[in-house]
């Protein structure tokens, strides 16, 4: 059984936890806005990590559920506004929320997940000493995705951005909510401080691995597979590692060609793939595709301070499963 | 001395834990974006009540002094967001975030002081085990607030607001803030069940007071002593309670008049004058003090739970400042 489908029955209670507790709303528009995207699916990455981050120093899944729905609420929240702020009408394959509700509506909305997620941590099995620590890290990690979020806003007007740049913005922007993940499942299940430690530097490295090998989906997959359209990277003229890699080695026309293509929104499909076969041709996929890899094999180390059990198995299962999906 | 002059020292301290709280922030842009409106002024209000309470059973100010910064960061939040919804260029006599900033910068600004308030909570001099309750209290009031903004939207597109739903609205938007404020300074002072329940109750009851009259200042006032021009409800339609009972009570040209001058972006300086002069000749005014008048005696009769003490004097004061400050 592939990865994802031995937690089909823990998904399913992800999804009812995570869409009762939308239930509690009483303003109809209010709360339509809220479910838009947790009712449109999504692979509820960051709750099964921390059920299993959970599970692996010993606690019970159960405990951690509220926690991961937590989760789930903010990684939506962000969603939301981002969308808002990138001016974005489609994700999943629906109008996002502001296209669908209206811009101060959508803002509300995400303000009001943000909200509900640090209602639900107490809910999670934590000794009471533990909860305000849960609280916490929580809130920290989501000051830290605004950081990102401004540092990948500033990086539009940047000429010039290096690949360590973009490395601190993805640890920000993606990595700290996967160490959140992790770190908030080990304290639930009460493991000790090393592989609190521990398994909070792993969430962070899956998290990097996770958002480089988005990047490389973007330009490596299909529609289809993928499920939203590819390609959109370099018609929005994103900075990932790889365009800025190619940026710093690339001379003559083939820079000027990648130039000419990024960020431009009329860019003709051929144009598209063409910078796409620059990037691959010149190596920066493959490039990519090892630096991730690097720090899953990283991530999968840390793990050693975990006793040898079914779960740690699983976490190993979850970082692979970072760097080969599909979708 | 005045209610708030005998608490100039403790704004000081409010006022340098505030801003420092954000000195955090490593990205320049957000932290100026953040620190736009701390930075700016205000009473302070939420702050003060939270340390009042706290002291009120036994406490001491310091210890609530975190949560209370984390609640006056939470007010801040929600008036960046609110100016972006409702477009406002100025606040404060300065121009509002997204007006200095940008929108995208804006939404992102108020998501960082949201998550940075939760970040303070247990900063607060809590019991360990309280702590998790506290962030609780604090979640379940911005989700409230959310409700509010979303239900004040709402009765843009509404035809009739009854009195009911208006009192509803202002206890979402206005009044669960001060609430949490009273309440979470009492369980920080390790209050009783029923001291914090009445102190939730008073914070209430004066929250309720603080919104009404609000709006009475909006039409008694003049801009110098406001701070902030006058008459601006008026002109934006704004369904306060003075504006929902003239509806209700009015009839043949006083209403005409009052209805074309609502909401209408060129009404003169002369009209506006004449729909605050319908409002007040016709009782509207007298009627808002009035319950808002009655609000402040509720809340301080819950005060009776509490020992005698000084606190418990300020806490009287503070309601009576609510329904007498002339800013």
């Amino acid at each position: 059984m592939s990865f994802p489908e031995q937690y089909k029955q823990r998904v399913k209670s992800i999804n009812a936890y995570l869409m009762n507790s939308i239930e509690i709303i009483e303003n109809k528009k209010l709360k339509a806005a809220m479910a838009h995207y947790p009712g449109a699916g999504g692979k509820r990455l960051r709750p099964l990590l921390a059920t299993i981050a959970c599970e692996s120093v010993g606690g019970s899944s159960r405990d951690a559920l509220p926690y991961g729905v937590a989760l789930e609420m903010i990684h939506n929240f962000t969603l939301v506004h981002d969308d808002v702020m990138d001016e974005d009408l489609t994700r999943r394959g629906i109008k996002t929320v502001h296209a669908t509700f209206g811009i101060p509506e959508a803002i509300l909305a995400g303000d009001a997940l943000f909200a509900r997620a640090f209602e639900l941590v107490p809910e999670s099995g934590a000794h009471a000493a533990d909860v305000g620590r849960l609280s916490a890290v929580l809130a920290k990690a989501v000051r830290l995705l605004a950081e990102g979020q401004q540092m990948d806003m500033d990086f539009e007007d940047l000429r010039r951005v290096r690949p360590a740049d973009y490395m601190k913005m993805i640890d920000l922007k993606t990595a700290v909510l996967f160490a959140a993940a992790a770190q908030g499942g080990c304290i639930i299940g009460e493991g000790i401080k090393k592989q609190e430690e521990a398994l909070t530097e792993y969430g962070r490295l899956i998290g990097l691995g996770f958002q480089i090998w988005d990047d490389v989906l973007d330009l490596v997959s299909d529609e289809k597979t993928f499920g939203k359209p590819v390609l959109n990277d370099i018609r929005n003229g994103k900075k990932t590692l790889m365009v800025i890699e190619a940026m710093e080695d690339l001379r003559g026309r083939e820079r000027e060609e990648l130039l000419s293509t990024l960020g431009n929104e009329h860019a003709t499909q051929s144009q598209l793939e063409r910078a796409r076969d620059i990037l691959d041709e010149s190596g920066m996929i493959d490039h990519a595709i090892n630096v991730a890899n690097g720090l899953i094999k990283d991530a999968k180390r840390k793990l050693v301070v975990l006793p040898d059990s079914k779960h740690r198995k699983c976490l190993e299962e979850f970082a692979d499963y970072m760097v080969t999906r599909k979708t």
